[in-house]
């Protein structure tokens, strides 16, 4: 087989320790090519940048084995830019992260990591966002890094479902104390949010968003059970929006 | 029955035409209250603010019906600030809009109009968003305050399914010449996008994102179809993203 082509995105920033191991792994497997945000975008969702410029450093020098840019835009714009406006052909696979921190249940939302690997999906491309349940910037990136090889090996040689991105969340533990691998559902969890109310030096108020992770989803099948169990949750998702299931439902009603 | 609590929120910025017109329909149903951004946050898709502040500004006199906010934020911080900060009572209802533009089919993911109401229905609130086909700063929202009045009485009426969120696009028609509503899935539509490539005062290349909307997806049942044939589309929204349908397939292989 041909070295396939890989795209490699994150949220925290082309700095961040999480992309270098991310990087490093790929590496191993096929051609790689990095366009991601010059600086942390954490939570941007789905963001795009339709009301500003976007601005692309290529950040590799040539004589560089690996090829990086740098973008000022969202994940997302990182993907639409990478895949338009720089990659000569469509890459074989996108992966995202590693994200520093968890992305596991609702969290997928509001993920940029996970956002942009969803982008990939969206655009015909094999994707996956990987995430680690530590946030250090100094988290040891160096136990997951085998779990992540085969991963993306697997993706690689027998594709994805049609329309399916993996959300791939790791526990922070040992390579050794690793269980395995769980294929699940995204757990019904949800934060409650606190806003931290302070004054400003001129005496106005203004907030911080805190929070706290709520599950009350004790399912054995998602991933909040799997990641407390000591596995590496795996969960396919998808960007059709629509409750197909409640389509019914509302078509009986009466709407004028 | 006693007078709903509505909260209403946008992503076009509070002082959008869009977001006024709404404002109207839904003082003749119910108590009102509006938190909606300080600026223009279009296709900020499920971002929060988590690296930055949050401000509030109480936009509204004491003596004025309506209490109104603006915020710093994007439009999910909007409900969320407006949720856990402002209200004395969770909301009956948050309606988000009326959008200047579509949010049809692949949009719903971009959308901020789409994703505040979906933060809503995250926390458990009844939601909907409204966008109308015009991206005119002037569009006519008189003609479908009418069906919006409606659609949101049923709701309230006779609630949605749990984790349902609405989401109505209008066609750009007067009110006669609309032909009712149909409930839709999303057309799997795509943005094919081009990057228009510029020079810097300074001679530095910069980029701003275009794109032509492409819709392969004839299906009769989607929004697409709706639209374009003179229909209100409605498509149910969930915010569980796992791919139920691909878990049998992914654990079937062998992952390590």
């Amino acid at each position: 087989m041909e070295r396939p082509l890989i795209l490699i995105t994150n949220d925290d920033g082309v700095s961040a320790p999480g992309i270098r191991a991310l990087i490093a792994v790929m590496s191993e497997i096929g051609e790689v090519i990095v366009v991601a945000p010059d600086k942390p975008q954490s939570a941007m969702g789905h963001a795009i940048t339709i009301n500003n410029t976007l601005h692309l450093n290529k950040i590799s020098k040539e004589t560089d084995s690996i090829t990086e840019y740098s973008c000022s835009g969202t994940p997302v714009d990182c993907v639409k830019i990478a895949v338009h406006e720089i990659l000569k052909r469509k890459p074989d696979l996108c992966v995202s992260g590693i994200n520093h921190g968890s992305n596991s249940s609702i969290n997928v939302i509001y993920s940029g990591t996970m956002s942009a690997a969803v982008e990939a999906g969206i655009e015909g491309i094999q994707a996956i966002g990987f995430s680690l349940l530590d946030y250090d910037w100094d988290a040891d990136f160096e136990q997951i890094k085998s779990y992540i090889k085969n991963i993306t090996l697997e993706v690689l040689n027998k594709k994805l479902p049609e329309g399916v991105i993996l959300n791939v969340n790791f526990p922070k533990l040992k390579e050794k104390e690793i269980k395995g691998i769980k294929i699940c559902r995204q757990a019904n969890a949800i934060w409650m949010e606190k806003f931290d109310k302070r004054k400003t030096p001129q005496g106005k108020d203004y907030y911080w968003l805190t929070g706290e992770f709520v599950n009350q989803d004790k399912g054995e099948d998602t991933d909040e059970w799997a990641l407390a169990n000591g596995f590496v949750s795996i969960v396919p998702v998808q960007f059709d929006l629509t409750a197909h299931h409640a389509i019914q439902n509302l078509t009986n009603r009466d709407w004028k």
